[in-house]
C-alpha cells in the first residue's frame, strides 16, 4: 500500500514513456527528471544557484559520503542539508550502501547491517537500514531510499537471491524506521542483480510493503546497456503505474533515453560533472574531447544551440587553452554545460512525450550523437 | 612629455593619498583601485562576471604565460584577450620580464633583451622591448608596460645602478615600439632597487622620456615594509602629480593602505585569489585560516559586514568543510570572497580621501586587523 506522501501525477504517455509531475514540500520536479550528484554537499564545480540555471529541481547527495565528513548530526545542529549548502529545493539522499561497498575499507555484511572503515581516516561506523534512515532524517532528505545489499557483479543466480531476499527484509526494516511527514517520501530498490524472476519477485516484495517511489538498482554495474534494456522491460511492468520510478546511477545520454523509453521517471549519474571535469563534454553531435588539438584555434562555441555560460561566450579555443593550462574555470566552465545538456535531454523528451512523438524524437538524437561533431550533419 | 592619449582626472587628496578617475576607451577605473590578476586569461576559480561582480574594474594579465600558451599570435586570430577571455573592461598587461627571471629557464639578459627557453615545453623565445609591445599589442591590453629589467634583490649599488640604467634604455626602446592609439596607454616603470638616489633619477629619466603613467617596480622582493614605505616617499615626489601611480606587485592589505598613505593609486597582487585556493581569507578582523579546526561547527559567517556570496550564504563550517574535502567551490567562494574584501578596501579609502578622513580610516583599518576574529573588537 503507497504511502502517498508524495504526489505523483501522471501526464501523457507515449509508448511506455510517461510525462509527469512529482510534488514535494520543497518544490516540484518535472519528469523525466535528471538528478546531479552533490556528493559532499557540493555539485562539484559549481554553486547552486548555477545548478538551479540549468533546470535541475532536484540534487542527490550521498549518506556515505556526509556521514563521515562533516557527520549527520552536525549537518542538522547547522540546520539541515539544504541550508548548509544553500539549496533550497528538493534533496534526494541515497542511502550509502552503494559507497560503502565501493569505498569504504574492511567492509563486513550480516543481516544486522554493514559494519565497515571511513576511507577517509580508517574510523569504525556501522550502518544499519535503521540508522541510514536515521541519518537521512538528519540530513533533512526530501526523499529517502531504502539501505539496499548492493549485489556484485556478476553474481550467480543463488547469491542474487540471497542478496535480493537481505534488501527486501532491510527494505522493510527501512519503511519501519521511517518517519512519514507530509511532502517527503520514502523509495524501495528492486534488486535481482540480472535475473528476471528475481526482480520481479523484489519489485512484487517492495509493493507489498508500500513505497512512495520505486528505484532500480544493480544496474549499469557491467551488463551491457541490451541487458540493461532487457531487464528494464521485464521489471518496469512489475512496479506500480501510478508511482515515480528511478533508475539509479544511470547514465549517458543513450542510456537515459532507452530507459525513459522503457517507462522510467527519474535518473542520476556522475557523468555529466566528472565528465566537466575531465575536458568531456556533452553535445547534441555526441561526446566531445575538449583536449583534443583540433580546437587550439576554433571560435566556435562547443555547441551553438546550447544556452549555457560555456557555449555563450566562449570559443572552443579558449576552453581548449583552460583544460590545457588545467585551469579551475575549464571544470567550472564544463560542468556548467554538461549539466545544462543533461537537463535540456530531458526536457526535449519531456515535450516529446505529449506531442506523441518520442520514437522521432529519439531517432533525431541518436541521428546527432553518432554524427559526432566533425562532419556537417 | 606624457602623451596623454590616457585621461587621468585627480579628486580629492588626503595628505599624500589621492582620489582619482582613470578614463579608458574600454572603461573608467577609480582610484586609488586593485586589479586581480588573470594570469592565462582567467582569474583563477572565477568566472568574469563574478569578477566584475566584485567592483573590479581592471585585470591584469601576464605576458608571459600567454606568449608561451596560447600565444599572442593566437589570441590576437581569436579578436583578442577581451574576447577570448570574455571581459569586456580594461585589461593591463605586463611585460613579462618578471615572470621570465621568476619562471624560465635558461635565461640569457643582453642588451637586446632576455633569451630563455619556456617552463612549460623548454622552446626556446625571445623577449626584447620591441616583441614585448608588440605581444601587448596582439593581446589588446589597455594599459601596456615597458620592458624592465627586474633588478635581482640583494643588489649592490652598482648592480642596481647598471641594471636600472638597462632598463631606462629598454623603457625608451619600449616607447619607441608602441603604437599611441586613443584611450589606451604605455606605463614606465621606475626601477633602482634600494637605492633613493637611483630612483629618483630613474624616475627623472621616466619623465624625460614620458609615459601615460608611471609603475614602481622591483618592490616587496624582500626588502620589508618599512623600507618599502621610505623608499615610496623618496620615489613618488619624483613622479609627475597629474599621471597615474602604480606600485606593481603589492600587496597585503596592509601594504595597500601604507602606499595610498603615500601617494600611490593602482595595485594589482596575486594575494586574495592565491589565498583563496589555501583556505586563506582576508577580512576586517585580519587573515582568517579555514582550515582551522575551530570553524568545525560554527555557523556564523566567514564576515557578517562582507556583501559576498560566500558571507551571504554560507556558514564557516560549511566553507571548512569544502576545505577539508578538497572541493572546488572552496576555491570558489573564498576568491570571490578575497576580491570583493580586495575592492571593498579599496572603496573605503576612496571614500575616506574625500572626507579627509583617511588617517582615521586607516587606524580603524589597523584596529580590526590587528583585533583577529576571535576576541570582540
Amino acid at each position: 500500500m503507497p504511502a502517498a506522501a508524495l504526489g505523483f501525477a501522471l501526464g501523457a504517455r507515449d509508448g511506455a514513456a510517461r510525462r509527469g509531475r512529482i510534488e514535494l514540500g520543497r518544490g516540484t520536479i518535472e519528469t523525466p527528471a535528471f538528478m546531479p550528484i552533490g556528493t559532499a554537499a557540493t555539485v562539484k564545480a559549481m554553486q547552486p544557484e548555477e545548478v538551479a540555471a540549468t533546470g535541475a529541481e532536484i540534487l542527490l547527495a550521498n549518506t556515505y559520503h556526509l556521514m563521515l565528513r562533516p557527520g549527520a548530526e552536525r549537518i542538522a545542529a547547522l540546520g539541515g542539508l539544504h541550508r548548509f549548502m544553500n539549496w533550497q529545493r528538493p534533496i534526494l539522499t541515497d542511502s550509502g550502501g552503494f559507497q560503502v561497498m565501493s569505498l569504504a575499507k574492511l567492509r563486513k555484511i550480516a543481516e544486522a547491517g554493514v559494519s565497515f572503515r571511513s576511507h577517509l581516516d580508517g574510523a569504525k561506523y556501522e550502518l544499519t537500514p535503521e540508522r541510514s534512515i536515521e541519518i537521512q532524517d538528519l540530513l533533512g532528505a526530501d526523499i529517502t531510499m531504502v539501505l539496499d545489499e548492493c549485489t556484485p557483479f556478476p553474481a550467480t543466480e543463488a547469491e542474487a537471491q540471497a542478496s535480493m531476499e537481505r534488501s527486501m527484509r532491510w527494505a522493510a526494516r527501512s519503511k519501519a524506521a521511517y518517519r512519514t511527514r507530509p511532502g517527503h517520501a520514502l523509495f524501495g530498490i528492486v534488486q535481482g542483480s540480472v535475473y528476471p524472476a528475481l526482480r520481479k519477485r523484489s519489485a512484487k516484495e517492495l509493493c507489498a510493503i508500500g513505497f512512495d517511489g520505486y528505484a532500480v538498482g544493480g544496474m549499469a554495474v557491467g551488463e551491457g546497456q541490451a541487458s540493461m534494456f532487457a531487464l528494464l522491460e521485464e521489471t518496469v511492468p512489475a512496479l506500480p503505474e501510478e508511482r515515480p520510478r528511478y533508475l539509479m546511477g544511470v547514465g549517458k545520454p543513450e542510456d537515459i533515453l532507452g530507459a525513459v523509453a522503457r517507462g522510467i521517471d527519474m535518473f542520476d549519474c556522475v557523468l555529466p560533472t566528472r565528465s566537466g571535469r575531465t575536458a568531456q563534454a556533452f553535445t547534441r553531435r555526441g561526446t566531445v574531447n575538449l583536449k583534443n588539438a583540433r580546437h587550439l584555434d576554433d571560435p566556435r562555441p562547443l555547441d551553438e544551440a546550447c544556452a549555457c555560460a560555456a557555449c555563450q561566450h566562449y570559443s572552443r579555443a579558449y576552453l581548449h587553452h583552460l583544460v590545457r593550462a588545467g585551469e579551475i574555470l575549464a571544470s567550472m566552465l564544463l560542468t556548467q554545460h554538461n549539466l545544462r545538456y543533461y537537463q535540456d535531454l530531458m526536457r526535449g523528451m519531456r515535450d516529446a512525450i505529449p506531442a506523441q512523438g518520442f520514437s522521432d524524437h529519439a531517432r533525431a538524437l541518436r541521428h546527432g550523437w553518432a554524427a559526432g561533431d566533425i562532419a556537417p550533419l
